[in-house]
């Protein structure tokens, strides 16, 4: 679901032409549409809403300023796993009792900061960094809340880099030693209050949520049994999109298989998404420099690259690529092998690598030189991925709120650049 | 070849403990030698000095403006492919007769700017990118030099990646299109002074070399019976390094190959080495944070992560990793797989992805709790491609001289995360 859509053959975000931003705001440039954000929230908390849950949103999929504060006024909460997305969390205005912290190396800085501060758990990804959150907030004086980020050892069916739930993967706690912890707690500076889950990104099953969901309530009885009282369950995110068309399960779904089983758990839950709220929010928008024929294949080079959007190099992610202004209507396409109005091209980028492509051998309408491409589904792990590799700036980033729009974010300049460099 | 090494069991970059510059500056950080760079330069040029190269150092490499301004103190010029990286060249004094200006998708504001500058010459990776700066400067009054980036369809067997002199990739010019461009040259403001080429990165055999430059001499031959004087033949860069121990060339063993097919051609010889003079040149210094036994494997959780060193998760890219301090010599180790004083172990970092790995199933001593490690042939490809992703700020560059070290780049702040951003 989103709110980009082509009238009179121009694409078009909310109520403003995707082209006179570029137009004004430059090229290459992430265009991010708030109402899609917006209404992905709401399709949470309405399918969710028999059981209440906290959206603490997943600040890696996009942390952008401006945009987070639109997301903080529906209610939602804070995902974060650095100092870095703490120190954006807070400066948007976020409320510390609905920050939660995860991530596998946390810092004694960023621990003790996040101690201070006052959020309402962290996310605890082993036993060592249990005792250093432990010891540290003994030396402050500050005690602090943890949950046991546990690995259920589930297969998501998801891209192997995206796979955080499964044994051989670094994150999170072994179900038996998470046990083994609660029945000899001995932590005297922090709460447990809870069991964290994240077991991927990009799930498209229910399935695995059951799964880890069922594991992971018998664990909780478990601890109740050992007089801990278990306060929260932490379901994590991961709730796959459509880049394709309509691979991704809807909000209901979700909710069908997982209300149920947690509805009357006396438990508070929270859900971690990102990539479902911003993921089809934003779209990379980027200009045709040059076309090249080169033996069998039709090159159009853009102005944007892999520094702008790492997925495709990095996960070979499928990104829908259009032109911005086109008579050939996308939806028009039965079968995309067989349409004769669409050309066989590689849609590449300025960078010099051979991995610098967002699409390869995929059938598009004719580009030519200057025509505007939108490279959709980029609203999340799009700019919070991008580099300055060939130093090459990184893209504007704005936001559209209706038939309003504004830069949020301004292009870098060469002098960015070289700002923390001794020259 | 570097000047990286171990006394009374303590890494050293040149003359100062490395253990001291992590203390100082903090982890993680990046650590160059300068006499490493240098001395590698003096090695093309020892080499080559019978075709007497100019060597345009590759900024894609590593462009931080310290260690340029090393590299061009000896008469080094640039191979820049972007305005970003023509901009720190002009910054570090670079000659504009000694940069070469490559990529893709030149923006018609870089074209402009380097035709103003008044750079050695454009190694034009496409006919519309030439027709359109013939038009650029023909609209400037300016007139710019153009080398053809051939595309001399030479499989230069590396990473797909990197592989770039290949018909199915985007770069160069088919050389029968080459041929034929030339044969009815009608560009105006721009003049053909040569060719370029450049096959690929870490390139470990010669016979690529070899192959590609002969394919090239005879459409000189070719260009020079249609009356054009072709000045320079551009060879690119390629050469691979040490990452493992000993898989490159030697310098001798490619001037071997390439000297004599060079020699009595009448040519201006241009190289654009990167990786060869800076890769073995510095090294990632990291810090471990926590240790994590689960399932089979026991996990080093680092302060550095993909977001410092994309090279492993993009690639799998192998990287050797040593403790900085160790009594574990590693030039002692005979067989890894049966040395019983190593332990089978995940070297990762603090991202949330599971791509997150420096070393995965590695055979390393035993790393505890606040070690110190060193990730070896950093020094290109390296800081160039980090990012900020998860919101982690990027690392500071160290630059040793002897027994003397500089911080060349500060660390990133978290106000520098948002500095760009409208708040």
């Amino acid at each position: 679901m989103d709110f980009f859509s082509y009238r009179d053959h121009t694409l078009m975000c909310e109520e403003v032409p995707v082209r006179e931003i570029a137009k004004q705001a430059g090229t290459p440039v992430y265009i991010y549409s708030a109402k899609t954000a917006t209404e992905h929230v709401a399709r949470i908390q309405e399918a969710f809403a028999p059981i209440d849950p906290l959206i603490c949103f997943s600040m890696k999929a996009n942390s952008n300023h401006t945009l987070l504060t639109r997301l903080l006024a529906q209610g939602v909460g804070c995902d974060v796993v650095s100092g870095g997305e703490l120190f954006r969390a807070l400066k948007a205005g976020c409320s510390p009792d609905k920050i939660v912290f995860a991530g596998v190396s946390k810092t004694d800085g960023e621990i003790e900061t996040a101690l201070k501060t006052g959020i309402l758990m962290f996310n605890v990804e082993s036993i060592a960094e249990l005792e250093n959150i432990d010891k540290i907030a003994g030396e402050l004086g500050t005690p602090g809340r943890v949950a046991l980020r546990l690995n259920p050892d589930v297969d998501p069916e998801t891209h192997r880099y995206i796979t955080t739930g499964k044994l051989e993967n670094k994150f999170g706690i072994d179900m038996k030693v998470a046990a083994a912890v609660l029945d000899d707690w001995h932590f005297k500076n922090v709460s447990f209050v809870g069991f964290h889950l994240h077991i991927g990104s990009q799930i498209t099953q229910t399935k695995p949520y059951a799964e880890s969901i069922t594991k992971t309530l018998a664990l909780i009885e478990h601890a109740r049994n050992k007089n801990h009282p278990v306060e929260y369950l932490n379901v994590g995110g991961g709730f796959g999109i459509n880049y394709f068309g309509n691979e991704a399960r809807t909000m209901p779904e979700y909710a069908e298989v997982i209300v149920p089983l947690l509805k009357d758990q006396g438990l508070k839950i929270l859900f971690e998404p990102g990539r479902f709220i911003v993921g089809n929010a934003g779209i990379l928008v980027t200009e045709a420099l040059y076309i090249k024929e080169s033996g069998a294949k039709r090159f159009v080079m853009c102005d944007a690259g892999m520094t702008d959007l790492m997925r495709p190099s990095l996960y070979q992610a499928y990104h829908k690529i259009w032109p911005v202004t086109s008579p050939i209507e996308f939806d028009s396409i039965a079968d995309p092998e067989q349409d004769p109005r669409l050309v066989l091209t590689d849609v590449v980028g300025p960078i010099c690598e051979s991995g610098d492509f967002f699409a390869q051998d995929r059938r598009i309408p004719l580009v030519s030189r200057g025509d505007l491409l939108s490279v959709f589904s980029a609203g999340a792990y799009g700019f919070t991925m991008s580099s300055t590799y060939n130093s090459h700036p990184r893209p504007a980033e704005v936001l559209v709120e209706g038939s309003e729009w504004n830069v949020v974010r301004n292009r870098e300049t060469y002098e960015d650049l070289i700002r923390d460099e001794v020259i």
